[in-house]
């Protein structure tokens, strides 16, 4: 069954915020069963919702409408949707009743503008949904519709749901009240799921060449790739009559995906390199500093975004400067003088320092150029050096030539530093 | 002029990720005068993106469609537009050299896979754009279509511009090369422009108050706020005929406005507070350095975002454990042990170990409680003490009681952190 998604709204068009209810639709229609292939934002103009409205209806079961319930002028979703399916706005007593009690409660002591009356108006034969977070209601309305299929003409129902804008009403309205709603008219159907497995240190044409044969479109499971930072996604859907089955028919494409890529593969779902790190940096007891000159303390930044990761990182150093490299990490000044801040001896020399000052087990020491400015024909921008030492000795140093601007430098050298290490760990296994 | 956006992916429309490309295409366009009235989202389907496509091109002066561009089979944008518009996809041998020298130059020493030279086709008639961070091209298509208009045939040019979908690789094409294209070859008729004002430490409603006399809808400029995370943005747009009216708009409302808010504006549209400090800083040839506990490491990479911040920024220290607060920063043991590590007494012994240490001017220091673990009920998740020092001794620790979740209490006490050094530097003048 094909539901599909229209905002309403001229901050959205004229992107002054970000459409996140669509997101969220999106994510909530597919775990019902739903297939979403269209999703349209329109500007609060009567006629244009009005014509987006009717071919979303010509083609799907399930149309969620969000946004263009409030009191104001420029709120005209209930009148453009009663033009469409040609049912009357009446006054519904009891959303009177409702929005006047709303009112009060959050506004005690002040009059309620009339126009808020308004929104208690509902289309003849529509459904409210109740709002507990303001005081505009939602519509819910199943309708028969005739449907020429094949030159069969069959009854089928059609779903229009109608929501307030704010995601924070939107929300628990979807949860609370739709969702039921749905699950008991419809016949439930397909479940989607999907898993997404992330890779670090591979193109993404390196990974289409070794699995490109899962990648046909429309089949079952569709495997797809996106590119993030410094990282693909797989990500893998599979269309089935219950979860458990869905699981099945991932798992099956999983296992060989996971063969062909080894372990480029770092994690799954909601994984990130630094919480991957820090899993394993607990499980062996191990602690972590990181002494950074290029990356400027993102690397601490990152691994202390992971709840808990105070139990195994235990300092970041930001050296700057060549002064604070010597004070703080001990490299010799004629290292600097006669190799450079940036180079390999210096990153050695880093690493060596912290895991000596400290009584860690590991260290890692970033040094490099991130631009645009402080660049020889020697040392150009992107250049960066990256060190791991553990408690005996220097263990690893490898140089990147990275391409992009001052950020992306700063977190594709992130990315490599967190991936030195998650390659370290796997070894001590 | 009617401009249109169209957004392809399946993973957009499964909502696994945000398409920020959308938002900043819509800002983009109105700058350009366009109006735009519909956005619109389809998954990586041919039949759906060539409706889509041919709708869009009956409505709109400009269709801006972008993803889809890349090298994997469920890329299809190319083919699909080559469809609709019956130009058959040919090769383009430039387009050749160029994505094999990018390739080259990102991976060297790798072997270019073949399907990346799909990225070589484009529709026949079609100009190309130079993607400077990818492989995928991009395309710009004009054409002269006739149009039926209250009985007079007109002769119009319409305009596509297909876009890869990183946001990254997007958006330097259409500041570069798209923008002056279309500035070129369409009659320019209304300008917009719009001036961004930045204010921390104020309430959304509390600037509402001051400049609610602006904030009328429909008048010239329109004056709007928007709140992002611990900023609020006063946005002045104007419209004129010429940029340089637009500009006279603009700034008669910013006079007032600034005098109104104050030094909490603390900058205009691209600045940030990072960049504002920065500035600050070098232009008084001070020099700083950070201890962080709570904002691990975060302080220092964002100010370290800034090109050239090595000339004012020296070190920065992340002392995630007690012992790393008494060796690099001499906290004493007893303070930690009769105050807390989170105390304003801890926050001070380092903002003054930093100076004293180095012979640097500034010292900012931060600990606090990020969440969700390590509280207890005298000290809750939330609570920061931020304490800045000078050369010459401790000047200033302010306690903070944050609400959300762990980064955004990362991110807030940066925010105040930046704004606290910010305002400290204001008083030097």
């Amino acid at each position: 069954m094909q539901a599909e998604i229209i905002s309403i709204g001229t901050e959205l068009i004229l992107g002054q915020i970000i459409d996140t209810n669509a997101v969220y639709l999106s994510q909530q229609l597919q775990r019902l069963g739903f297939d979403v292939f269209h999703r349209s934002t329109v500007d609060d103009n009567e006629q244009r919702i009005c014509d987006i409205f009717r071919v979303a209806l010509s083609r799907s079961a399930l149309v969620v409408i969000s946004g263009g319930l409030g009191p104001t002028k420029d709120d005209i979703t209930r009148d453009a949707v009663a033009k469409v399916l040609k049912s009357p706005l009446v006054i519904e007593p009891k959303l009177i009743t409702m929005i006047t009690q709303y009112f009060n409660r959050v506004r005690p002591g002040h009059q309620m503008p009339k126009n808020n009356l308004l929104q208690a108006y509902v289309p003849k034969g529509a459904e409210y949904l109740l709002n507990q977070r303001g005081t505009a209601p939602g519509l819910f309305i199943e309708k028969k519709v005739s449907k020429l299929n094949q030159k069969r003409v069959s009854r089928i129902n059609q779903f229009i749901v109608i929501l307030p804008g704010p995601p924070r009403e939107l929300q628990p309205m979807w949860e609370n009240q739709v969702v039921p709603e749905l699950k008991k008219r419809m016949k439930q159907q397909t479940v989607i799921k999907y898993r997404v497995l992330k890779v670090v240190g591979m193109s993404e044409s390196a990974i289409d060449e070794q699995i490109q044969d899962f990648m046909a479109p429309e089949s079952n499971p569709e495997v797809g790739l996106m590119a993030a930072l410094g990282e693909i996604d797989i990500r893998i859907t599979a269309r089935a009559k219950s979860e458990s089955a869905a699981d099945k028919i991932i798992s099956s494409v999983e296992r060989v995906i996971r063969k062909r890529i080894g372990n480029a593969i770092f994690g799954a779902d909601n994984d990130t390199l630094e919480s991957v790190v820090g899993n394993r940096l607990r499980s062996k007891n191990l602690h972590l500093a990181v002494a950074e000159s290029c990356t400027g303390g993102l690397i601490s930044h990152r691994i202390t975004n992971i709840p808990g990761s105070s139990d195994y990182f235990e300092r970041g150093i930001v050296v700057y400067s060549n002064k604070a490299k010597q004070d703080l990490l001990g490299v010799p000044k004629e290292t600097i003088k006669k190799y450079g801040a940036v180079s390999e001896q210096t990153a050695i020399s880093m690493a060596l320092g912290l895991v000596k000052r400290t009584r860690i087990n590991i260290g890692i020491a970033v040094t490099g150029i991130a631009g645009p400015t402080g660049w020889t024909p020697d040392k150009p921008v992107g250049l960066v050096y990256i060190a791991l030492a553990n408690a005996n000795q220097y263990q690893n140093c490898v140089k990147y030539k990275f391409i992009g601007d001052r950020e992306l430098i700063k977190w594709r050298a992130s990315q490599e530093a967190l991936n030195l290490l998650r390659r370290y760990l796997l070894k001590l296994c």
